[in-house]
């Protein structure tokens, strides 16, 4: 990345800014376990964030509490921006789901001090939101995190799944913001995986 | 894209919910000019809305109109969607640019009618109010639109400069809304395009 380039707008905020657009477009390269629908790669984090988003302008009515869709939103797109720093990790892989937390701290303090500090707070607050699944906004962006590679998975023959050797206990526990808050959108889970089980995608 | 192994969700509204988050898939798949900066490969349409999506997130201060945010993300992350079906149109290209409307309307009508007309309908207004660049939202997400090209650019050696022999004249002509509405931001511009001029990727 040519930063050496970068022509300083004399202005120290407006310059973080910029430059803080320019260092996320590292999130094109943090490869998630996903591939792409048409299985010609693997998907990357910008990628999944913006499919995601785009799910949270849609999905409003099977979820069963209020929601502010343009916070969702803008949730979906910086969910995963500290993977810049700790890397995706892996929701099949348990030893890597041990110090997760404590990885992306680390890569939330490297990453949003980059930014004017009222912005980075700002766009920190929204992650660790995100994180926390306490709030409506960020139950339903989850459930769009949860449902987009559940899909995936389906049109993939599993590709994660088998990959992660994922049990059915695994998958459900992962997709229980959906069961909780999207009944709906979970009876039709409950038959994906069935059907992954048929298939031999998941381990019964 | 396996479609063939969708599961049906025995609602339809559902299906066509989750048809169409399939279906988007392939803006990962839609290219643009514009190199990521570490220029191993040209961006698709799904990165770049993803990326003018978190800017529309920090650069609010900037501009002078009263802007809501979660709806100016929102934008950004549909605004190419109709590129699934016409194809990104180069910046650059005066030949692509004259039939690009007609183009990207009759896409907008395969597109859109996937969805429940409802759902339908509020992705089609908000793609439109960006089109039309006439609402503070649409503009203020039309300003990212610009200034992250711009900087890539910058950062890339002017790569869609150089290609689409683009002249002072035509970079203005595309960055006006950012020196209508964020001044500050506009100088910054001003600046690469000289930077650019004296690099000589830019026709003068």
């Amino acid at each position: 990345m040519g930063i050496e380039d970068f022509i300083s707008s004399e202005d120290d905020r407006l310059d973080k800014l910029l430059k803080f657009t320019a260092e996320i477009d590292k999130m094109t390269s943090v490869l998630r376990r996903t591939v792409l629908l048409d299985k010609s790669r693997r998907e990357n984090d910008a990628e999944h964030s913006w499919h995601i988003a785009v799910m949270a302008l849609m999905f409003e009515e099977y979820y069963d509490g209020k929601v502010d869709i343009g916070r969702a939103v803008s949730m979906c797109v910086v969910h995963d921006l500290v993977e810049i720093y700790a890397g995706d990790t892996f929701a099949f892989d348990k030893k890597g789901n041990i110090d997760k937390n404590e990885r992306e701290s680390k890569a939330a303090d490297m990453l949003f001090s980059q930014l004017p500090e009222d912005i980075g707070s700002m766009i920190r607050s929204l992650w660790e939101e995100f994180d926390a699944m306490e709030t409506d906004d960020a139950i339903y962006a989850a459930c769009m995190d949860r449902i987009q590679p559940l899909l995936h998975n389906t049109l993939t023959d599993g590709h994660t799944w088998v990959l992660g050797n994922a049990t059915r206990e695994d998958i459900e526990k992962r997709e229980e913001p959906v069961r909780e808050h999207m009944p709906k959108v979970y009876e039709w889970i409950e038959r994906n995986i069935e059907n992954g089980i048929n298939k031999g995608w998941i381990a019964g």
